[in-house]
């Protein structure tokens, strides 16, 4: 694959309120990663977004949302893939620089989830789940994560409480983040007494709804010379992606989440490393059930032990294995079409030594996985910072 | 560029009643499109759709055809630019392909939009507008191309009537065409005689609210060994997008198509070829208005000069510029995210000698158009018959 850089991001602070319109937002994050890498000019923009037709009745955000970001004339399309189009995004600006049709792109996410009432969006979210045999029964991303989770429980007879590490850790880590929608440190006792929203889901097992935009300029390795000055260079280095069945029901086993097994194997191949090798992970906490899973089927644990590495400290910024950095889904927020940019937009600030108190020291190899559904569309990107 | 070559090609009849859901219907296709190429597994899926969020509750459709197409686990995503889904899907996976990531993908359009009540579906084509300074003031498809014919129709001084043969020809090409969804000859005094949509536009210049899905297989040269025996080799030697401001009122000159002209002039190119070199043009004729500009920015006719085309035969099957020739978006039929993989298709057929009474003698060179909106998104992919 030709070599491919991230010359620059650009985010949005993560709120419960926006006073911007859908392309406003998606804009403004686009400029802000232009201007810093630099870049006036771009041959395309691809951009993630789930919801947008739903809930504020615009499709065809790529050319509306091209021309509010003054790139009138560019290519430009919307990638979708349910919670993942933020990465589905990523991934066609890795191919078109890949394929030398561009050599210099702009990849984004956004969305816009809180200007409607909850049942509105809640309902829009049921669209990613498999309609027939889910959404229209009732099912939503709650009550799809709770039936996992309750699963994992019995299956490994192992006690909820449990899970809190991941959700304290989240937290604790956007407390220095200036775009996460939440900064407020929790504990285990709060946790514990935290709502149950769909047992055993308490509100701190689940990510928030919210809204947000975020970044990133991509570019062939020859046109690098036009990156910031003074940063290491961060190459994309494994690109992949990978189905499962959409509904739960169909699954070979619900716990083993095949689409994040096959979509990191075959990054792996690709990075030419493997699982130890990775210095960073941005995991796709929508749920606390969903990172321990995520955990196994990436190879970081063995079935039925992901839990051990929030137990024993292997997920803190001090850890064996940081994840969720920034805050994650969980803290940073989750503004689904956008998530999958701010994780490449974080693990940028990372490699290049622009994460203030979160900095994780000689951090060189950093893996973000974005997922779709409960496991349906994985898409997983590593990052190298270069000597 | 790689190779890239087309191994076969699949579609389901166009209609205005279904059975199949959504995702059976772009399944149906899917799996046409490998049988007629001989294939059986693929490395990914790119899905063109527009509506099915809004309409069908069912976002997150390219895993969920994948699985459906006995593909599950292969990467999967959805592509959206409105009206033009279906070209943005191709567009995906040429990148796939052309990068080297892929070396064997499925490209696919679907749309389902006679389920619900024609409020609906009108409401729902409208997110394809500037929502702020178009839909969400009423306007609709109808009444934007009824704008843009009528201002035509003054700067040019011509008759409307001179419209005519657009739709005259592609309902006399869908006769053939078993996937068209009308088989019904019209002229010029049916034509007139039609109900008025919305003055000038008669129920003749437009496209109909419909459903359909179609697929292809690309494949990089070196797969070609694969495809089906004694057919003509058909390569992709151009594929390129444009976008213009998607409210009409923000164009530099609302009868020049900006987006059609920059999209046409990169595919001549690459495809290092001239608008007389094309010997089939599917242009995107959702509107009898929408074909004359489409013509015009493509460097087929001057400014103004469109409609000669249609009045001199040019357009006919044995014309010079055959357009529409299996029946277009007005006659075959437009389910929007489709349409832009049926034109694909068509074209297959006809370079390599399946069109049958609408065969193209010794067609080499042919263009497919897409547009989203009232051009604001346009791809365009130039294929070519090897010797």
């Amino acid at each position: 694959m030709r070599p491919i850089y991230i010359l620059g991001v650009g985010q949005t602070p993560v709120s419960k309120e926006s006073d911007l319109s859908i392309r406003q937002l998606a804009a403004a994050a686009v400029r802000a990663a232009l201007a810093d890498a630099g870049i006036e000019r771009v041959d395309a923009l691809y951009l993630g977004n789930m919801l947008s037709g739903i809930l504020s009745q615009q499709q065809h955000l790529g050319a509306l949302v091209a021309d509010a970001a003054g790139l009138r004339g560019v290519e430009a399309a919307t990638a979708e893939a349910a919670c993942s189009s933020g990465a589905a995004a990523m991934r066609w600006g890795v191919m078109a620089i890949a394929s030398g049709l561009h050599d210099v792109v702009v990849v984004a996410g956004v969305e816009k989830m809180t200007h409607t009432d909850r049942y509105a969006t809640t309902r829009a979210l049921a669209t990613a789940s498999d309609w027939d045999s889910e959404g229209a029964k009732g099912y939503n991303f709650v009550s799809l994560n709770a039936a996992l989770m309750q699963e994992y429980i019995q299956r490994y007879r192992v006690n909820r409480s449990l899970f809190a590490p991941f959700a304290i850790n989240a937290h604790k880590n956007a407390l220095a983040n200036p775009h996460a929608l939440f900064h407020k440190e929790i504990d285990a006792l709060i946790y514990e007494q935290s709502k149950m929203v769909h047992d055993p889901v308490r509100l701190y097992d689940a990510s928030p709804i919210c809204n947000g935009a975020a970044a990133l300029v991509l570019a062939a390795g020859d046109a690098v010379g036009r990156a910031a000055a003074g940063r290491p260079a961060v190459r994309v280095i494994a690109s992949a992606g990978a189905t499962d069945s959409v509904g739960i029901a169909d699954r070979r086993d619900r716990l083993t989440l095949d689409g994040v097994m096959f979509s990191s194997r075959r990054a792996y191949v690709q990075a030419e490393i493997g699982p130890a090798d990775v210095d960073i992970f941005e995991l796709h906490d929508a749920y606390t059930i969903m990172s321990v899973l995520s955990l196994e089927a990436a190879g970081f644990a063995r079935p039925g032990e992901g839990l051990w590495l929030g137990l024993n400290g292997a997920i803190g910024l001090q850890g064996r294995l940081p994840i969720s950095t920034m805050g994650g889904l969980k803290a940073r927020g989750h503004p689904v079409g956008a998530t999958g940019v701010y994780q490449l937009a974080e693990l940028y600030l990372q490699l290049t030594g622009q994460a203030g108190p979160n900095q994780i020291p000689n951090a060189r190899t950093a893996m973000a996985q974005n997922i779709g559904g409960t496991g349906a569309t994985v898409l997983t990107h590593i990052l190298r910072r270069e000597e």
